[in-house]
C-alpha cells in the first residue's frame, strides 16, 4: 500500500504536477486508519488497543480467533432510533394500510392508539393517543400483538417482502431519507475493522429477527444468519403441497434486557469478546460480555449530539439510557460520545459516491 | 493442479526412475476426487453434479454463494446412533452418577427405568424397565425432564464441562471406542466438499444444542454457532457478581420433525439448498428444502449395512425411517445406501494417522 509520503508514481513526474494532482484530488482515505470517522482520543485508542492485543499472540489480551465474537445492538447503536423505533414506524404504516382493507382492525384500541390522528379515526376511540403519544412510545405489547395478529397466517417470505417494500419507500420524518441511510458511519467502520481482524460480528437486537434479516447484509454487511432478535412462533405447513413457514400471533422470544444474553447463548453458544449497545436494554448483554475471563470490550454509544442526531438518555421513552450509563461509568466501560468521538454520523455526510463500505461476506 | 498424466517434473528424469518413484509411493490421494470414501455410482454422481452446477454461473443449477446453506441431521446422519442415541447414553451415565450422590432421584420412575438393572435398583421399582428396554428407547420426555431437573441450576459452562468429561471416557458398547470416533468418514468428506464449494454447513439435530456445541468443531469441523438443536430455557443470573446463564428444567424447543424447519428459520433465516438426514424426524427438513425454487439436494442416509454398522429402518425405535423413506422414493430424493455407496464407514477403518479431516474454520 502506498502513502502520500511515498508517492512512487510521482518520481517520474514534475513535482508541481504531483502537487496539483494531490491538491485537486478528494481527500485521500488514510490507509493506515481503520476508523477514519472516529476522532482521535481515548475512546478510539481503547478500541484500537483492544483489537491490537486481541490479534497479537502472546499478548495478555490475545483472543483465539474462534472466540472473537462481537455483538451489536441495532436500534440506536447501528442506526437512528429517534423519534420512534424504525420497526414502530413500519408497524404503524402496516397497520394503516391494513386498516384500510380491514376496518375491523380499528376495533383494537392499541391499533387506534398507534394510528393516532393520522389514522383517520380522530374522535372515534376514547383510548386513542395522539401522534405525539404514538411516536414517543416504543411498540407496546398490545401493539406488537396487534401486528402479530395482522400478520398471522403470512408466510415468512410474504412478511419479508412487506418489510423490503416498506423500506424502499418510507422516509425518516426529519432527515427525509430512507431509514437505511441513517446508519452510523463510524459503526460501519468498526464492524469492518473487527471483521478484518478475525471477529465474527452479530446483531443482537430487541427488534424482530424477521424484520432485520432481509436487509442487514446489504446495509451492514452482516449476513442474515448472524441476527439474533425477537421472534414470533412460526409453524410448518403444507400449502398446496408447498412446505412453508407461517407466522402465528404468539410472541416466542423477546430479545431484550435479560433476554439478550439468553439469545446470544441460544444462537451463538459463546460469551462474546466485544459488545456494543446504547440503552438499558443492552445492560445485561454488556455485563455478560464483561463477565468473561479473556480480554473484552464493552462499548456504550451515548446520544449527546442534539444537532447532528438526537440527544437523549435517562428520560427518553425510546432507547432510555439510565442504569446502563451508571454501570458503564462505575466499571470503566468505553462510553462513546457521538458529539465528541464521531467526525460524521451518517455515510451521506461524507458526500462521496460510495454510501458506505459495502456488504462484506464471511 | 497436476495430474499423473502430465508429470511435469518427470520430463527432466529418466522414465524408469519416475516409474519406480510412482510405484513406491503410498497411493497418492486422488486430487480430483473430493469424495474418496464414496463408491462410484448414481448417488455420488448426483452429489457431484449438484455441486458442479451450484458453482457454475449461468448453469440452471447455479446457487448464489449466500444461499448455499447445507443442513445436516446429526444422530444417524453424521455419527452412529445405535444401539441408543449417544445423548441417551450420556443421560443414563449422568443419572447413574447423580443417583449415587442423590438417592432421592431414584424416586423418579423415569430415572429408575433409564438406569435399569445396572442402576443398582433391581427389584426396587415396579416401573423399572430392564437394560434392553432402556437401551432401545429414545430419551422419553420423562427422562429428558428428569435430566433437565438434575441439571437445573447448572451454568451452561458446568454442563459443557460435564459433556466433555463424559465423552473423554465413555465407550461405545460394540466398537469399544469413544463415541466421537464413530462419525461417518464419507459424511466428513461431504461436509468439506460442500464447504470448499462455498456452502455453509449447519447441524440441525433433535439432540441438545448444549450437548453438541462443545465438540462439533473438533469432531466435524463445524463451528459451534452453526448448531441448531433442542434447548432448555436458560436464565440470566448474577452469581457472586459474575453474570452467568443457568439451566432451568423447562424444555424450550424440540428441534425435531416440524421443529426442524422452524429451528432452521429461527437460526439461519433461509431455506436450505441442501439437507441430509436419516430418519422420519428429518422428513420435514427435507421437504422444506425440497420446496425451494432453486436447485437443491435432499439426501437420505439408509442404514442397510448390518456388518459394518447397523441395519434398521421402519421398525427401529432409534432413528426410525419409515414415511421419509417412502417420500424419498416417491420424490426421487437421493438415498444413500451405506452398504453400497460407502467404501468405509468410520475414519479409523482407513488405518491412517489422521483420524479424519481436521476442523476447518470459516
Amino acid at each position: 500500500m502506498r502513502t502520500q509520503d511515498q508517492p512512487s508514481v510521482g518520481r517520474a513526474l514534475p513535482a508541481v504536477i504531483v502537487a496539483i494532482v494531490i491538491a485537486l484530488a478528494a481527500p485521500a482515505p488514510t490507509l493506515q486508519d481503520p476508523l477514519p470517522s472516529w476522532n482521535d482520543g481515548p475512546v478510539k485508542r481503547s478500541i484500537v488497543a483492544f483489537v491490537a492485543a486481541a490479534t497479537t499472540p502472546g499478548d495478555p489480551g490475545f483472543i483465539p480467533p474462534a472466540e472473537r465474537v462481537a455483538v451489536f445492538d441495532n436500534d440506536g447503536t447501528l442506526w437512528t432510533e429517534q423519534p420512534m423505533y424504525v420497526q414502530s414506524a413500519f408497524i404503524r404504516d402496516r397497520l394503516r394500510a391494513l386498516a384500510l382493507q380491514h376496518p375491523e382492525l380499528l376495533e383494537n384500541p392499541a391499533v387506534r392508539s398507534a394510528l393516532g390522528d393520522e389514522g383517520g379515526n380522530r374522535g372515534g376511540g376514547g383510548n386513542g393517543g395522539g401522534d405525539g403519544e404514538s411516536s414517543r412510545s416504543e411498540p407496546s405489547a398490545e401493539l406488537l400483538s396487534a401486528l402479530a395478529d395482522a400478520h398471522a397466517g403470512w408466510t415468512v417470505e410474504q412478511f419479508e417482502r412487506a418489510v423490503l417494500d416498506w423500506l424502499a419507500t418510507a422516509r425518516h420524518p426529519r432527515f427525509h431519507r430512507p431509514y437505511t441511510d441513517l446508519v452510523y458511519q463510524p459503526m460501519l467502520e468498526l464492524l469492518r475493522y473487527l471483521e478484518e481482524n478475525g471477529f465474527q460480528t452479530w446483531i443482537v437486537s430487541g427488534g424482530g429477527a424477521d424484520f432485520m434479516r432481509p436487509w442487514v447484509d446489504s446495509v451492514y454487511g452482516i449476513p442474515r444468519e448472524r441476527v439474533v432478535g425477537s421472534t414470533v412462533v412460526v409453524q410448518y405447513e403444507l400449502r398446496d403441497t408447498v412446505p412453508v413457514l407461517v407466522r402465528t400471533p404468539r410472541i416466542e422470544f423477546v430479545d431484550d434486557a435479560e433476554g439478550k444474553p439468553v439469545g446470544i447463548h441460544r444462537a451463538i453458544g459463546r460469551r462474546p469478546a466485544a459488545a456494543a449497545g446504547n440503552s438499558d436494554g443492552d445492560r445485561q448483554m454488556l455485563e455478560y460480555t464483561a463477565g468473561g475471563t479473556r480480554a473484552r470490550l464493552m462499548l456504550l454509544v451515548h446520544h449527546d449530539d442534539c444537532e447532528r442526531e438526537y440527544c437523549y438518555d435517562r428520560e427518553s421513552a425510546v432507547g432510555r439510557l439510565d442504569t446502563a450509563l451508571d454501570e458503564a461509568r462505575a466499571r470503566g466501560w468505553t462510553i462513546v460520545s457521538m458529539k465528541r468521538d464521531w467526525k460524521v454520523i451518517y455515510p451521506f455526510e461524507r458526500g462521496s459516491a460510495g454510501r458506505h463500505p459495502g456488504g462484506r461476506r464471511r
